[in-house]
């Protein structure tokens, strides 16, 4: 059997980081990479990655998407591009009419019938005509706050109300995200930031509340998210951000859940930098109430950056599985590492 | 579309519980109960669980397996019957036979390649020869030390070694089980039951570590079990055993996975009455070692009989959305609990 040939598109934090994982899997070919940056296009991605190129091929970060990826060119090509879908939509559609499988990272893509059903019936119906497979997926949404909290509740009789957190220390990204977070900002400009949508916060609460109400069955009533700035009491200085005392050092997001009149959905998204300074641990927690009860947590929390590229990348046997459609981590096998060939996960495309 | 017809084989604590859960699901239809208890054959399944009838249709407990499951009466029946597959293997084979899909409650159907792989080999050409799907699933094996296990591999790079460790309490368990683990006896009987077998411990380790090595594509080598005596230190007394001090309180089980001539699987599974009593917390947890380092626990652990009667009837819709064949945890979707009306998450079934 041929390797599996994989395309990628976007070579941000997230593309970088997936690239050098396709790279040392067995049974995956990188065939082309694709991107916008000046600084990027035209180099060798092995020399943008600062690893040897060994025995492979060599691949230079190509501008134009059409000459990236041509017809039948790539089993899949994962797309890290985008958060929204609005964004990643023509990128979308242009990968199924070359009939490629897709991997997204945009948060929106994780539930897209959350936001926007057409959109989604779309993209099924698209994929369908060209017999092709379609899934959005990452570490949240995507795994912690619904995939995760979905498994719990396969042990569960009932299930009357579910709380989910993610506790997780912004310091790491970079200075896009300390923005879209608003750390360092006072709290009337965070205000205003929310309000004109410069901060945005986190990106998938539609998502991840849609995935777990329609995945066990619940009518979702009613979508409600708040965003606060967490203010700091304390100096906080990391790489990329400083914050002053009675300033912002992130930002609490809540999402909430109504089925038949009841709250039944809560997730809590409290992201900033350096939480420990405040006593603040950092974890991922899951509360189900029903029969039975069930109290999880993962401390410290599964580190976003390693857990989205991970995750876009294993779910690439599942994908090529996958009968023709739009698909949500509510249709694909487990999803988990791939330490052998993957070659051996691959059941045989449905053509 | 007509209600998803459910037939139960065995009606132990299991079956009843199954029962139980069956009777208060939307979309499903229990339509026959087949146990050879003398006590409970001919009687009404509403009176055997205590629970009022209402608008149901009377179900009596049958004897005879062919008169409870004729051709193509179920959609799929729960066979609750055994622990070891020679056992119910031709139960199985009936039912593949009418035509009816099958999950088993058998700890070694959870994997049943990992002892047997000719019998699972046999299993799945008969499913798929009658188009139907078989699935061996629970709490354990079935869901902690394997399918959450792998769960949070997905969203791993590289995983370099897996520990796995359910510490629970026996006591709500019958008197079956406190002789299966040895409670109340003496370390020397206990010696004694595990050499002629009369002591079996956890059945479902082999099951588990080869789930998880072949789930992630790790070439299993080697598995190994131990068993040892709990010895008490203090007096315990449940309903159903008594430990006096320097007896045996339950079991500790460990198995071991090799890989490339290196141990990369622990699983321990220590069972007992009353740990609280030595002030061990009892619980679900799993450390994976690789990029990155995940930590989870769940306290107390999931029950295990209320886990394995949800576990089973929340896959009822994956068994009946699956392609023909044995299938495993590996294959089919997210189990997650049914809140809604189970008809929902059926897509129409492979003719």
């Amino acid at each position: 059997m041929e390797k599996i040939r994989v395309g990628l598109w976007g070579l941000g934090a997230m593309g970088k980081g997936i690239a050098k994982m396709l790279l040392e899997k067995k049974g995956i070919e990188l065939v082309s990479v694709c991107d916008l940056d000046p600084d990027k296009v035209g180099k060798s991605i092995f020399e943008i990655l600062e690893i040897d190129r060994c025995e492979r091929y060599e691949i230079l970060v190509e501008k134009d998407y059409k000459k990236a990826f041509p017809y039948r060119y790539a089993d899949v090509v994962l797309l890290a591009t985008d958060s929204f879908i609005k964004n990643a939509f023509d990128k979308i559609e242009y990968l199924i009419d070359q009939r490629v499988n897709v991997i997204s990272t945009a948060e929106e893509m994780a539930y897209p019938k959350s936001q926007y059903p057409e959109l989604a019936k779309r993209i099924d119906e698209l994929a369908k005509d060209k017999r092709v497979s379609v899934l959005g997926t990452g570490i949240n949404p995507g795994f912690v706050l619904d995939f995760l909290v979905l498994a719990l509740t396969g042990t569960c009789e009932r299930v009357n109300l579910i709380k989910a957190t993610r506790v997780n220390d912004l310091s790491p990204f970079g200075k896009a995200v300390m923005e879209e977070q608003g750390v360092g900002v006072s709290e009337e400009t965070f205000k205003d930031g929310i309000k004109n949508g410069t901060i945005s916060g986190h990106i998938g609460f539609p998502e991840s509340i849609k995935m777990v109400a329609d995945g066990i069955g619940w009518q979702l009533e009613k979508l409600e998210q708040t965003r606060e700035a967490i203010v700091s009491s304390v100096y906080r200085k990391s790489e990329y951000a400083e914050v002053k005392v009675g300033s912002v050092a992130g930002c609490k997001q809540c999402g909430y859940g109504y089925v038949d009149g009841e709250l039944k959905i809560v997730m809590e998204h409290p992201q900033q930098i350096l939480p420990n300074l405040e006593n603040v641990k950092t974890g991922d927690y899951i509360t189900v109430k029903g029969v039975p009860d069930i109290e999880l947590q993962i401390t410290p929390e599964i580190p976003g950056g390693i857990g989205t590229i991970a995750m876009c990348v294993n779910c690439i046997p599942h994908v090529i599985n996958a009968r023709p459609g739009l698909k949500t981590m509510l249709d694909i096998p487990v999803p988990r590492a791939i330490m052998g060939d993957i070659r051996d996960m691959i059941e045989g495309r449905e053509e």
